[in-house]
């Protein structure tokens, strides 16, 4: 049964998780995962041009046939929520060059898919996420909330439901 | 006296400005200018790799040395400042990938170097872009907006003041 590629993307400016899940039949591993860290003073827009290049980087090298990302988090400062737009939209820029379809997922949702409850702590979700791929170890926070997006992709498309939101 | 050209962009995620404005001493003119377009139906993935293509285009044609953009608008509304977001973060990753500054400007700064009143209105910017360039009717009013970015930037040089805030 031949293997597809799900990229998980948890976006900010200064620490991008991201993570790559594998999935055939009912099986899942984690290919590869990590953090797009951009340091504290870094100017903006070579954080979002070291975002892009590393993204793109990623979306060659492990080609994967969907990206999972998180709904929009409801900020009541408007400039984080610029901020984070900012970010976001090299995400989706950098995805939608390459042709690869985005999927937006609610953080409940991805809780709900991988912990079985929508108000799981980030603990539960970094102790599962290992569990589910076979991890010795929870990997960093942003990197399983990456692979965490990605395994409630596959989780979504294996019960034949309708996946997240197409952005 | 060599001429140096300064882009402007007036980002949203519909309809960008972009205006080219070349400056040599104390001359100025309008290179070319218009409005990136993205219909109300495409996806949002779309409408960004749409920006990215057309600026990364622009950059390369026209070779500007500097990119002037509008200061962070404060909405009140959520939403609407990370769809923002996202479209100013494709502009500000394509520069930057090209390596070209970005500077900020405030709204009200870019009224007072062109109309000389901070209080302009959006008409009298464009009455004002076109007698300052030379062109026989204002352009469209986001062009415009484009052109006045570039016309503020060339102006804060001009006086040796410091430019916007770079980004």
């Amino acid at each position: 049964m031949k293997e597809i590629r799900i990229l998980g993307v948890d976006t900010s400016l200064r620490s991008t998780g991201v993570g790559v899940v594998a999935s055939a039949g009912s099986r899942q591993r984690a290919v590869t995962w990590g953090v797009i860290k951009n340091p504290a003073q870094r100017p903006h827009t070579e954080c979002l041009a070291h975002l892009h290049r590393e993204l793109g980087r990623l979306l060659q090298a492990e080609e994967p046939v969907a990206v999972a990302v998180e709904g929009v988090f409801f900020s009541k400062n408007v400039r984080t929520a610029v901020t984070l737009g900012q970010a976001r939209g090299v995400v989706l820029a950098v995805c939608a060059l390459a042709r690869v379809p985005v999927y937006e997922y609610a953080p409940r949702s991805v809780k709900q898919a991988v912990v079985g409850n929508g108000n799981a702590h980030k603990e539960q979700v970094g102790r599962m996420v290992a569990l589910l791929l076979g991890l010795s170890e929870p990997p960093a926070e942003d990197a399983a909330d990456a692979l965490a997006l990605a395994i409630a992709h596959i989780h979504q498309q294996r019960l034949g439901l309708a996946a997240g939101k197409p952005l």
